[in-house]
Parts: C-alpha cells; sequence; structure tokens
C-alpha cells in the first residue's frame, strides 16, 4: 500500500489544509462521551421488556424519538408493519413435559434470581422461539447434538429415523432457525433446543448471579426463521408499508412444527432418561452422564407451543445531523432498539452508543462544527424477528443508499466487555485501525482471574494488537457474516461496513430474562468505561468518514483479503474433493495484481493530491465519488445464484449455518456443490468484477493527479 | 532408502537361499496362535490379583515357569528382592474424609459391580498408590487440575499458596508420579488424585458394566516413584540381588507426604464445597458445578495413609529358545506379569502373547525349526512399582545386552482392541510395517457406533495405514518414551526397542480392581481374535529378527525421523524464546546428509548382497555385527547430565512428566533450559554421534561389497 509513514494516525484522504480543523474535532469526539450519559441511556431503554410489536416497545420507540430531538436533531420515525409471531399474552407460550414411563412436567421460564430485581418482575416472557409452528405433539425422542445439517446427515448414518420424533438439539454451532429447519426437513415432529452446561453453563464459569455463566433454567429465546432473504417475510425486495402487497403466509417457508427452548434443568430430564448407544465424539455434553442417540421406545415428550403469527406496528428511529457540504452523502451509524427481554445486553450495549455518539455530534454541532458529508444515529425495530427494521428502511431508500451510502457502522450488542473487537469490509478496517492508536484502553473484565494491570499510557490499539497472533504487525479485523442490522446495507446495498465492539464479560444471558441491568453490571461492570471507550472509537471512526476530502476507503486492502480468501477457498475445494477439488483461480489471481498496482497508483496520486499544495477540492470529491461508485462494482444486478436478494459478490453470509460469513459467496457456493462449470463461470465473473472495481481506482487515481477523467460519471 | 522393490513383504536382510525357507516358518508362526491358548493363559493367570511381592505374585512366577517348561523351553526364574511399598493386610491403608464444615467419610475402596463376579472377591485392594508416604494430614485444599509442572506454575500466578494444603489433582496428562512431586515441591501437606469424568468417565461413554468406562467409586492405583533412575529404588545401576549393597531409603529421594487415589465420587464431595474464583481455561473437568482453585478456610479433609515400604522377594521368568547359528545374539520379546490388581488388561493384555509367541516358537521347534539367534520370552515382575524387573534384568546382563541384543519388544497391556500400533527405535519400524501386510485385519471393537465391516482380504497394514493421515503414504510408527520395560533395554543397554499392540476397546479400567476378565471380555471382546492378530504380528517380527542373515535395522529410517525432531526441536525453541529461539543445527543438518548418503550406499549393498550369488555368510554375518555394533555408538558412555543411568542420545522419556518421549534427550534439555552455550555442544557431540553410527554403517556396505574391513573389530 501506500506509503502513510507514522502509520494509522495520520489523516487518510484529509486535505492538509483540513488536517488541523478535524484534530481539533477529534479532540472534543473523544471527550464527549461521559459514563454517566451511557448509564442514563441504559437505564432509560432497559427498563422494561420491549419486544418488538408489543406497548414496551412503543415505549421504546417514543423514548427514543425524544432523546435525539433533545439532542438538536432531525428525527424519522419510520414505521413499517411486518409479520411478527408473538406468544398469547396469558403467560401460556408453551408447555414440555415427560409423558412416559412417568409424568414429569418441565420448566419453560426462567425463575428469579436472588438479588436481581428484573428477574422478579411479573409477567416477563415465557421462553419461545418466534415463528415456531403452533402444536400439541407427543413422541419419542432423538438427540441431534447442535443440529447442524452435518449432525443430521451423521445420524442418518448411524440408521437413526428423526421422521415423527422430537429432536433434542443444544445450543451453538448454527443459527437456532437452521437446527429446526433441518429437523423438519428430516421429518421431526417437534424441536426442543436447549443450553447445555459445557457450551454456555458451570462449565464455562460460574452461574449467575454468583458469576454470569447460564443458571440451570436459564433459556435462550429467539427466532428461527430460516428464508432465502432477510426483513419481513411477507414483503421480501420491498418495504413493509401498512398497505404494501404482501405474500400469503402459506406461500412462505415459514416453520411447520413446533420448537421450543429450554433450560438444561429440563433437557436433563429427558436426556438421563434415553436408551441405548452413547453419542459419537463430539456430541457429549456438559450433563453428568453420557448423552445417548436415541429415547428408546418408552420415553415420551408432550410439547405445546402456542404463538399467534400476525402483522404488528413498529418503527425504526433515525436521526440525522445534515452535512455541510455534501448533505446527500450518508453515513450511518445503528443498533437496533428491539428486545427478547429487557435486553441490557442485546441491543442495548450497542444501541446506548448510537445514543451517546449522536449527543457527542450533536453537542459539537451546537459548538459551530458540522460533518461535511450528512451523519445519521439509527436505531431499528424488529431485527429479533428476523433482522427486519433495516432491511425495511434499505429497502426503501435503496437508490438513495446505493448512490449516497458512504458506509454503514453496526452496533448491535457492542459492548460486553473491555477487549475491542472490529469486523469490517476490508478498505474500511484501516480506519477503525487508525482511530484505535488515539483511545485509552481500559481496565480488564471483572472477574478475570489474576489480571494483568492496563500499562499506563496504554491505547486500545496496543491491547487489541497484544491480542493477535504473537508475529501479527496488525490488529485482526474480521470479515462481516449474517446475523444483524449490516445485512440490509452491505449485502443487499452494497454500502461498505462495519460491525465493532468489545468483549470479554465473563458470562453470557443471551436472549434471556436475565439480560437486564443488574446482570450487564455485574459481568461487564457498572462504570460504563467499555462504553465510553467504545463510543470514542465509533466518534472517530464516524468523523474521519463524515468528514475527510476523499472518503477513506483503502483500496490496498483488497489484495491481501482476497488472496486470504482464494488460499482458503482452494483449502475447502481440497476437501471436498471432486470435480472442483483443483479450482483454477488464475484469471482471479491475475486480476488481484492488477488491482494490487491500481491502489499502489491510487494510495500515492492521493497522498501527493491530499499535501500542501495538492489536488483542489473538486477533484478530491470526484475521486471520492469515484472510489464509492467502485464499491458498487461488486453488486450482482441478479442477485447471487438462489437467493437474488443478496446481491454483493465480496461477502455474503453462509448458506448452511447463518451466522457466518461466506467470502467470495458465488465461486464458495459452486465449490460447495462442486460443480466445476459454474465455478469456472464465477471465477471469470469475479475476475470480471475485479476489473471493474480496479478501473474506478484507475479513475479515481487519474483524478487526484488531475488527469481530468469522467467528471459527468462521477456526478451520479 | 534402497530399492526394495514391492516394499514391505520382501525379506529384508535374508540371502536369497533362505528366503523359502523362511516363508515356511512364517506361515507356521501365522498359523499357530490359537484364541483357545490365548484365552486359557488369561485364565490361568488372571484369575486372583497379583501385585508384586504378595502371594498372588508368587503363584504367578510359579504358574509362568511351569508353563515355559511345559513349552519345551529353558527357564530362568531371576529373582531378585526390591524395595516395595504396600498397604497393611488389613485392608485399612486410607481414610479420606471431610471433617469440616461438616464431617462426610468418603469411599477409598471400589465397589461390586452387577455381573462381574471379580469385583466382588473379598479382600481386594483397597486404592493405593505405591510408595505414598503414611501419614494423617488434616488441611484446607487446592485444585490443581493434572498437576503438571504448568498447573503449578499458574497456581503461583494466581497467587494461590498451596503450602500446607492437601492438593486434589486429576488424573492425566502426566505421570502421577509427578504429581505428587510437584505438590511436594511447593509445599503441599498431602495429595488426593482423582480418576475426573471428562477424562474417563460418562463423558467419554458409557459407564462399567453398560460401556467400559470408569464408574464413580472407580479409581487408579499406581506408584508415584520419581528418580533419575528406574529398576530398585536402593541399588540404582546394580542388580538387586539379596545381599547387593543397598542405598539407605533416607537418602533417595522418595515421597515424604501421604498420596492418595479416589473415584470421582469422592472428589465430587470436596470439589463441590469449594469456594471462590472459578478455575482458568482448561482446569475445568466434567463434574456438574464450576470447579474453583480454593478450598477457603472452613473446609478442612483429612487424609490418612498407611503403608509399609521393605524389601520384598519376587523375580522375572524369561524363557530361552537357543539360536542354532549366533546362540549369544538375543532377540527379546517380553512383557511384565505382576499388576494391581487381576491385571487382565495391564499386563496380561500383553503377557498372554509373549506366552503364545513362546508357545510357537517352542512348537516350530518341535517341529524341527530353530531360529539362527537366540529368542528369549521374558515375563518381568515388580514393573508397576517402577519398571523394577526388568531394569533388574538389564543390570544383571548389561553387558551381555549391549554386546549381543539384537533387539527387544515390549508387549506391555498389547491388546485392548482391534486397532493396530507400534512405537518404534526408527530402524525397526519397517520391519513391523512389512509382517503387517501378511496379518489379516479383524473386526471392529465391541461398542463401536455403526462400525464400518472390515473388508474381506484387508490386512492389518491396510487397516493401520487408514487410521494414519490422508496422505501418509505409510501407516504412522511412533517413538518410545517411558512407563514401561523397555526402557532398560532401549535407553540403558542401547537395544533397539519396540513396543506393539492394538487399542480401540471403549472403556478404561487401568490400574483398578475391574481390570479384570469380566471386563476386558465386554470391552475389548471374548473371541480372544485382536490377541492372535497381535500374537501373529509378534511372531513375524522375531522370525525376521532372529533369522535374518544381517538384522534388518533400516539405517535409511535415521534421516527422515531425525529431520523431523529437528523440527520440532526449533518450533520449541522458537515457542520458548530466549538465547536458544533459533538454536544452529547447520553440524547436525549435515551430518543427516552424511548419514543419508551412508544407508542409501548401505542398501543397494545389501540388496545386491542377498541377492543369489550375493556376498558370503561370513560377511552378512560381520555386516550385522556392524550394523548391531552401531546403533551402541548412540549411548553416552557418562549418561545424560543429570540422570546419568539414561544413557540413549537419540531417544529418552521426558523429564516433566515421565510418559513422553523426548528425541534427541541433550539437545532437548539445553532448549529446555535456555542453555545456549550447552546447547551449541550438545549439537557437536550429537553430530559427532552421527557420524560414528554413519561410520559402523559404511563399514557394513563395505563388508557387504567385498570390501574387506574389519573381521576383527566385529567379532566383539
Amino acid at each position: 500500500g501506500g506509503g502513510w509513514v507514522g502509520g494509522g494516525v495520520g489523516l487518510r484522504g484529509f486535505a492538509a489544509a483540513r488536517v488541523a480543523g478535524q484534530r481539533q474535532a477529534e479532540a472534543k469526539l473523544l471527550e464527549l462521551p461521559a459514563p454517566e450519559s451511557l448509564r442514563s441511556f441504559h437505564e432509560m431503554f432497559a427498563s422494561e421488556p420491549h419486544i418488538a410489536g408489543t406497548a414496551g416497545d412503543m415505549r421504546v420507540i417514543a423514548g427514543l424519538e425524544a432523546q435525539f430531538r433533545a439532542m438538536g436533531l432531525e428525527v424519522e420515525t419510520h414505521w413499517f408493519w411486518p409479520y411478527l409471531s408473538l406468544p398469547p399474552g396469558d403467560g401460556k407460550a408453551a408447555e414440555v413435559s415427560i409423558v412416559s414411563p412417568e409424568v414429569v412436567e418441565l420448566p419453560v421460564a426462567e425463575p428469579p434470581v436472588e438479588g436481581d430485581p428484573f428477574s422478579s418482575r411479573p409477567g416477563l416472557p415465557v421462553g419461545f422461539n418466534a415463528y415456531a409452528a403452533p402444536g400439541d405433539v407427543t413422541a419419542g425422542v432423538v438427540y441431534a447434538n447442535y443440529g447442524t445439517k452435518a449432525d443430521f446427515e451423521e445420524l442418518v448414518r448411524m440408521g437413526v429415523d428423526v421422521r415423527g420424533t422430537i429432536v433434542l438439539a443444544r445450543y451453538g454451532g448454527n443459527f437456532r432457525g437452521y437446527k429446526s429447519l433441518f429437523a423438519e426437513q428430516f421429518g421431526a415432529a417437534g424441536v426442543i433446543i436447549f443450553t447445555d452446561p459445557e457450551d454456555s453453563g458451570y462449565a464455562k464459569g460460574l452461574m449467575y448471579p454468583e458469576g454470569g455463566f447460564a443458571t440451570p433454567r436459564q433459556l435462550q429465546m429467539g427466532s428461527i426463521l430460516v428464508l432465502p432473504y432477510p426483513g419481513d417475510p411477507l414483503t421480501p425486495n420491498y418495504e413493509a408499508t401498512e398497505d404494501a402487497p404482501r405474500l400469503d403466509p402459506s406461500a412462505v417457508g415459514l416453520p411447520k412444527i413446533p420448537v421450543q427452548p429450554v433450560g438444561w434443568s429440563a433437557a436433563e430430564k429427558i436426556l438421563s432418561r434415553m436408551k441405548g448407544a452413547a453419542v459419537p465424539e463430539g456430541w457429549q455434553g456438559g450433563l453428568p452422564f453420557t448423552y445417548r442417540v436415541e429415547g428408546g421406545p418408552e420415553l415420551k415428550v408432550r410439547l405445546v407451543v402456542r404463538q399467534d403469527r400476525g402483522i404488528h406496528k413498529t418503527a425504526n428511529v433515525v436521526a440525522t445531523l445534515r452535512g455541510s457540504k455534501f448533505p446527500e452523502q450518508k453515513v450511518i451509524v445503528g443498533a437496533h432498539h428491539d428486545a427478547w427481554s429487557y435486553g441490557a445486553g442485546d441491543p442495548l450495549a450497542g444501541t446506548i452508543l448510537v445514543l451517546e455518539s449522536a449527543r457527542s455530534f450533536a453537542e459539537l454541532a451546537k459548538q459551530g462544527w458540522r460533518p461535511e458529508r450528512t451523519i445519521q444515529f439509527a436505531a431499528w425495530g424488529a431485527e429479533e424477528f428476523g433482522i427486519i427494521g433495516s432491511v425495511e428502511y434499505v429497502e426503501r431508500y435503496r437508490e438513495d443508499l446505493r448512490d449516497h451510502g458512504v458506509a454503514y457502522i453496526n452496533l448491535d450488542m457492542a459492548t460486553m466487555g473491555s477487549k475491542f473487537w472490529a469486523a469490517a469490509h476490508p478498505p474500511l478496517a484501516r480506519t477503525i485501525i487508525d482511530v484505535t492508536r488515539l483511545v485509552p484502553a481500559i481496565r480488564p473484565d471483572p472477574g478475570t482471574r489474576s489480571p494483568k494491570p492496563t500499562p499506563p499510557g496504554w491505547t486500545v490499539y496496543q491491547d487489541w494488537l497484544s491480542r493477535a497472533g504473537r508475529e501479527s504487525k496488525a490488529p485482526t479485523v474480521g470479515n462481516l457474516g449474517g446475523g444483524s442490522d449490516h445485512v440490509g446495507f452491505y449485502f443487499h446495498a452494497g454500502v461498505p461496513s462495519a460491525a465493532m465492539g468489545s468483549s470479554g464479560g465473563r458470562g453470557t444471558s443471551y436472549h434471556s430474562n436475565y439480560d437486564n441491568l443488574h446482570w450487564y453490571r455485574a459481568v461487564v461492570g457498572d462504570d460504563y468505561l467499555p462504553a465510553q471507550m467504545n463510543t470514542r472509537i465509533v466518534n472517530l471512526t464516524v468523523a474521519r468518514l463524515a468528514n475527510a476530502d476523499v472518503v477513506p476507503l483503502d483500496p490496498a486492502a483488497y489484495p491481501p483479503a482476497l488472496r486470504g480468501m482464494l488460499d482458503e477457498l482452494e483449502k475447502r475445494a481440497g476437501e471436498l474433493g471432486g470435480a472442483t477439488a483443483k479450482p483454477d483461480f488464475g484469471a482471479v489471481r491475475r486480476a488481484i495484481d492488477g488491482l494490487e498496482a491500481s491502489a499502489d497508483r491510487y494510495n500515492a496520486a492521493l497522498e501527493r493530491a491530499t499535501a500542501e499544495g495538492g489536488a483542489d477540492a473538486g477533484a478530491l470529491a470526484s475521486a471520492s465519488a469515484l472510489l464509492r461508485d467502485g464499491e458498487r462494482a461488486w453488486l450482482a444486478p441478479g442477485g447471487l445464484p438462489g437467493r437474488a436478494w443478496y446481491r454483493h459478490q465480496f461477502m455474503a453470509n453462509d448458506e448452511d449455518s447463518g451466522y457466518a460469513a461466506w467470502s467470495l459467496p458465488e465461486v464458495r457456493l459452486n465449490i460447495e456443490r462442486r460443480n466445476a462449470d459454474q465455478l469456472a463461470r464465477s471465477v471469470a465473473r469475479l475476475a470480471e468484477v475485479l476489473g471493474r472495481v480496479g478501473e474506478r481506482i484507475d479513475a479515481a487515481a487519474a483524478v487526484l493527479r488531475g488527469e481530468g477523467a469522467g467528471g459527468g460519471a462521477v456526478g451520479k
């Protein structure tokens, strides 16, 4: 890459004359985030359960509007009408019991925990998996480990027939929707998903409230929707307005069998009564007996699930700070606001950063500083049901985002400890890394065994780097997979996206009623220093994206990322064997070499153009637009094969587990399918895309060098 | 290596004219081993507990003598008088109890198991760790994971003081003697070693008697002797005859604190009452609560151990089939005969192979076939207390073994399943691999989940290879570490050694009263096909070693083995860092290249010399002697640094855990100590040794080519 001597702290993309002003603003953006303010936002929105579509949800929406307005920001409340699935209000969402050889009622709700006042509030949600089919089944049981595709295939190899049975699967290894989908596909009558102590309970660490790990009756709620598109299930590709044309629910692939989450105290009663052969290697969990695959003929379990599917009203709340120079260009920071219960961790540990960052920029605006581009602070609705709010928003503003979306930063559940992490579209990574050099690292997480005190003067950068491999020269930035609100911006609209946050708190209350302020403060801390640290990083990242003369997307990040991806794909192809065992990536590798040369030329041109006496503002703006435009070259107009809503050819979520990232997804798919013809075609297409991305970078470099080039094309 | 076309089945080292005769003998040696005979030996010696020095031991010795004599073999009963440590005969070996905050007596004996008549016999040994110091201590507790050196160091880092406490350590990760040694060195008052269900119990598979894994009260007996030499603790380097001069026991580093094994049902009662911080990563076991490091001030445990140390009489029983041509040269096959209880698995699952192999060769001798070299079949005494019998034997016959020992094959606990394995001094590996091509593979192990039937016509070679890495071209042969009777032959006398056997039985009764015929037949099988398979492999291996014109030690095995070892050492050095982070192995690598050239020349010469019209018998015998003599070049006259009894510079057991192998041990030691000066010296010494090994190989090649060379030197 280009010679940014002194590394990350340089203000990449800023004309020399604007550096001092930016540094001044950044100093304030470091200073403004305050633990007391973060704490107060947290208390405001974590005070009651607020599942999308409920009264609590409405109160949160109103509260968000009020907070953003009080900051002096423009507020858009974007109402939408998604198809949700909710248990009846009578608290009788489910019944699980053993009916033979003896009758044993099993708990489906979480009991109060000593010292945690939130856990004893009346009317807390009883465990449910949204979109589970209502039903009442009594059947024998089969244990399917994590319920991955490989696990169900292993059951077939073992000669175990899951047809007509109730499948017990433990949480972990994939998105829960795939557990129930595979169970349904293999013919199961119902699914019980349990939290195993090996994965989340006593085997991980001390249980709540002494520690932060799952208790015997703690359970994980969550949606089980799996469709070839995220967002509202009835309005793919279109906004779910009140009167939008909708698909018939029966025509959508919604779950057809009852599915229910339980804690391990319930699962233990079933598992310990199973008979016959022991589980294969890797299937044993943390309960104190040998797990078995089959329940045997005598053991019968009854599963009753009650849920009502229907259209509900909810909203995204989006606050805007208009840009002074390029108001149409948008940098967006978001996190959802809906939760399965109190949501102190998920999502509010991220949402409060959106609020505090908004407060920081609003305060700065009051002091007379405005960004050149527009910044938007978004709190999305109904994320938990299927990333609905943000996707409806993207579907509403698709063209505007495609043309003017500079970057999207997602902050779902972003502050769960002291250890900073980030996942990003590669050209964004450098800016994030750069700003962590300016933010102080904080104290270790509570409950850390023999914590090493943070060295004086350490920055987040140093702390983050210290956790990378011994020989790493940079902190590790991951790839963005599925599972949260960046999905619409990144995979559908092609807006370069990132997620960031911090982890390390010793425990989990994910999707449980214990995910409340009492748990959060015991596990993550009650000083809000991690949230302050993260808001500082968000503030600086956003300020650079919103204010640089040339958007700081570094194309030099592509070649190493792409080469690593090809190496991984070759490895995967070799493992799978068959006709595509040795893919020919020659054309792509040559295109990457070309892209690397383009990126080098671009960075050299950028350095000269932003130095004193460099290019004029118009040239910088043109280069910036070309660079942004180049990002859209990744979008496949017809979408990815078999899932047209996903259009990004650099990255998608995987197709079998839901959370993981699939790099170069079309190539990956054809390797997974071992389809040599299609693979060759997708490799050729990828090489073309790389060529188009490189052309825009070359054009941007030419503009920076004052070689004219298409101002007209750029205006788009 | 040389061109042994067709690979392993070729009769390496046999003159062309002798091949047909050897093949005929081998056909019989494949045919003779019989399941009924193996079963009958098993019943004969597994009928009662026979701890060394007890009445049962004496009956086993007499029985072994009788069996070997009945076969028509010469029998030597080699009596020796080791210093042993035994619990009193009253069954009151130990008491373990919680005394505060409440009194709870904990079990130290194994209860009868339903359907297992052996488990209910009166007078079975109560759990004890031989050489534990008698004592009666009451103290607080600390949990030390596996009690490795790293674990105790981690406790120090955590600020946990083990001084004056009773340490709880779980079995696994090292030789139990190191658990108690480190505990003692760190100041503990006593040690309780328990079997954790994660390592050996329900988390591994179904428990005995439904499956084969450890029950809640099953415990592991065993010696905790750790000295810089194996064998009798009072007579290092010398045979423990009745009137040998002996060290004063107080001058020997015997354990000074009480140590006791228990099952997890006892450990659970203590562990579940501990207080305070949770254990670090990797320390959690399989009991259903979070393990903690400290017991806290209220929890007190009492540990009472009673043992009497003293000199006892026991014996090795060695049967000899005299060689027809080179009677002074010896191929030795051995396994110990003493056990902690019935010993159906340890050692008899190997000892019966020694007996059956002896019966095979004796039968063949009756039919007129005799090996050219002498074959000895040995059943060693008092192995369990510290590899005593075989070491005393080696110390008695040290010079003879050094001059005439061709190879030693160890068969401790050798038949624990259907999956063949081997560990060997590299030049021996090829012969073992070769013969497995002639032995049929057998059925899968009992209790295997969805077993794949063994393909018709499959050999052990194919089965073994199928378990190596996907791209492996040969089965994996391991390195020989510590822990059994090869130690004296290999590490002290320099006799090339191997161990072999088969594993795969789903369970463990190691060092427990459940290691009896009932357990063995349930877990390994009652058809004795695995034992028959192994005896066939032993027979052919021994027949080739005993009868080849040139002993089949393949020097071409050294270079790849040595290079792999250096790579490992470089990796380890890099991990440890410091002054020896980047060792300079140039001299050794050059010596290996030289050795490789020597081995290639030797193999080419051997092929020509053993072809029709090749070298005469005298030249082959001279080459054979030179090759054997070359093996002794590995012996350091002054022994290894700090443990002079160990003299082999190619291999030793490790110094911190007892069971693992340390390749190139002097180099390894200096890397572990990060002593750059000593490392440079040990590297230079190793290069010299390799030069000397290579010289003998060159000399052997010269003899084979008819270039004369020192017949005189060879006669030694």
